[in-house]
């Protein structure tokens, strides 16, 4: 708990039988904003000739962006770095084979400091483990860089706090790659329900179920499930909760206000941890986690975590509207209270406010409302890949925002607002799931813009 | 609030930077039992000859019901009841039409209390609206009678005491009529769950998703809606609580501790008034509600429920476990983390712990953990039908229960605990989803059984 700056519970007890309330949220401290610093909602610098790019972390997620960044025009790979050599080499290699400029070559322990001090890096793109993202974000910042970070962008409130405040002292972009609210149902759904599709939106979710049996060992040192054996709550919530922020417009006319938390007990972490022949007792992380949050305007948002059980893969995308329903797992599909017949839709009859739309009108819909940054991207995406093409789409909007002097697709406060879920949550849970108040990390910008969205050339 | 009898909170504050912990959990008055009461935990009468039975209500659910005791041997309707005289005639008929011999008739405001007092009824089955449930439940049982209540059986907590208090002083069966519970593949996976398959069980899922868009004009003076206006809360939880709790145990050994609940902010319904002409603006049930709870031995259950958007119809039954996952909406499907080969499995190789076993292990599996009341009553129910066969074993397990002295498959508390979340989550939600503390309704007398059970003539 050494993270939590303060604590303050607000709690009044009143007669209930008079009809008045008790309340007892949990609240933590937001710090006031340095005299002088301005928020970064809507951050735009000057369009740019091309993207000059620093890679620090090069084991799982970061060999796979270098071979997409070879895809990408005006962008180009200046720096790969990882604590080791023979790992940097190997990125270097995909920049060869690609008929790309070779890189210079950072590792060991310091090389990252060495490669956000070069004076010709614009953008540092850091895959590493969780524990080094902020500090690496905020170091490359204070070089003056932009930073994109792996998700989750930080592991506690004081670590969100520090990219909110180092990015906004900056004035730097730090954007976290979240890269499901590129995929494409996600994209599609996003787009049909700007447009009013689903009529108000009432609530969403999303989650990370995934068995990891077959990746622990993966991570160096054990660092994933040592973070899992250490803490509790939520600690891995983005790809759930980005595209849920998106449909309800976090900080963009739109806020959380709290959350609860609830997670079941611990087996089958303790388990994992047994196998290695160590004692399990004191795993912290419950095996299945759940978050409700409400939000300003009156929405709900659901979040589950469950990395540890025998289920299909989900992120449990879903959205009720007063108008219609969306929903991505197991089976994707649609429902509307009624449609409006248009082009292309092929039987109106077959609608029912009680099912899903056939298939066939379901295409039609999903060709009709394709997302403009699909529609100029999918081809492209598709043949380069990554996670079906959303990873790309990711790389290349970071890219297109940066040429083209735009706001960003994720801002810092998304980063904050996405990761902040694992240290809140944890604190519900661990007192009877109270609930807690979501921090505005915006201190108060979070009614500047009015709704979720993606800048395009020439806005 | 005026049910609630007193409201306790118990709020500790200590420094959270010592690692001490902070607790508001809000907890409803459990009354004392009264001296000389006993719980009804497993309560058995003598068996009978036979079970005649009266019915009061016979408006949507009750000529149905009707109907299909026609099918049961050693069951007989002995009278019919409801305020107008001409449903009490089309139920009668339905009696004539099958051969059955002639029931009593009652109506009026009062016909229900004369049915009640007849010395030949054993059974009074009662499928009012939802207000008179309780009142004519306590006033059968003073008359010496079963009772059978379609759900939600209470509406209140002290309604739900009520009952309680009601069955254990004249230590009467009141069974809630929750049919869900006895749905094919929530009986076969509650089967396999008992046989272990799931291992561990974690979490469970359980929710009443239905557009009733349709159906409101259905309910007589338009109550139903109106108590949506008047309540705010999970009002009609019980499809969702049944099937999660049997596979919990829910004071079988298990109880729930607390829950938390939150809702989406009243679109629909207030339209829904206003569509009948009246101001819609004090509208207080949320369009979309969820609630989780945590049990005693550190399972969580959530539950949903959506009367107002147009949604496909789920109950969203999902079980998550150690060595397994179920789920049924919107398509039906088992994980496992490792599965024994069977007879009849066929094709082990097909197997993943990442993705629903194929259809044909899925048929197999299910046909071998067929639950035996499905096996005894399968091809009966299909005949007789009711929601697909499954109201029909309900009514069956009812009267095979009372005739062979058996405990019913659905207690007192049961219907109380799956009553209760209407009041309590509307606690937690007017209080920023403060946790309330789920009453312990068997005072005590949750430990004296090991694990839901159906019992069967001879034990």
């Amino acid at each position: 708990m050494k993270n939590i700056l303060a604590i303050i519970v607000a709690c009044v007890m009143l007669g209930a039988c008079t009809g008045q309330k008790q309340s007892a949220v949990i609240e933590t401290e937001v710090p006031e904003r340095p005299a002088g610093q301005t928020d970064v909602v809507g951050l735009r610098h000057e369009p740019m000739d091309s993207v000059r790019i620093g890679f620090i972390g090069l084991g799982m997620r970061g060999p796979s962006a270098v071979g997409r960044f070879c895809h990408i025009d005006r962008a180009s790979v200046k720096a790969l770095c990882d604590k080791h050599a023979d790992r940097v080499a190997k990125s270097q290699k995909i920049l060869v084979d690609r008929g790309r400029p070779e890189a210079a070559e950072y590792s060991g322990e310091e090389g990252w400091k060495e490669l956000c001090q070069r004076p010709d890096i614009d953008l540092v793109y850091i895959c590493t483990d969780w524990k080094n993202h902020v500090p690496m974000a905020v170091y490359a910042m204070e070089q003056g860089k932009d930073v994109a970070i792996e998700v989750p962008a930080a592991q506690s409130l004081e670590e969100c706090w520090q990219l909110v405040n180092t990015a906004e002292r900056t004035q730097r972009h730090c954007m976290m790659l979240e890269n499901c609210v590129y995929d494409f149902f996600e994209l599609t759904t996003l787009n049909m329900a700007q447009q009013g599709l689903f009529g108000d939106i009432l609530h969403v979710e999303g989650s990370y179920i995934h068995n990891l049996e077959d990746f622990w060992d993966a991570y160096e040192g054990n660092w994933r499930l040592d973070f899992n054996e250490t803490h509790r709550g939520d600690i891995y919530a983005t790809h759930g909760m980005g595209p849920a922020a998106q449909l309800v417009n976090l900080h963009r006319g739109n806020k959380m206000n709290y959350l609860v938390a609830m997670d079941s007990r611990a087996v089958t972490g303790p388990k994992l941890v047994a196998r290695n022949g160590r004692d399990g007792s004191a795993f912290r992380n419950g095996d299945h986690t759940m978050t409700m949050i409400q939000t300003e305007t009156g929405q709900t948002i659901h979040i589950q975590h469950d990395v540890m059980n025998p289920r299909p893969y989900s992120r449990m995308y879903q959205l009720t509207g007063t108008e219609g329903f969306a929903n991505k797992y197991p089976v994707e599909g649609y429902a509307f209270r009624s449609l409006e017949p248009f082009d292309g839709m092929p039987d109106h009859e077959d609608l029912s406010s009680h099912s899903f739309v056939p298939d066939t009108v379901k295409t039609a819909l999903m060709e009709r409302y394709r997302h403009p940054i699909q529609i100029e991207l999918e081809e492209k995406a598709r043949e380069v890949g990554g996670h079906g093409g959303m990873d790309f789409i990711m790389d290349y909007r970071l890219i297109y925002c940066l040429l083209n002097g735009l706001p960003l697709d994720q801002d810092v406060y998304d980063a904050a607002e996405w990761s902040c879920l694992g240290e809140l949550t944890a604190l519900s849970i661990e007192n009877n799931s109270a609930p807690v108040a979501v921090p505005d990390f915006t201190r108060g910008a979070w009614r500047k813009l009015d709704g979720y969205h993606h800048y395009m050339a020439g806005e």
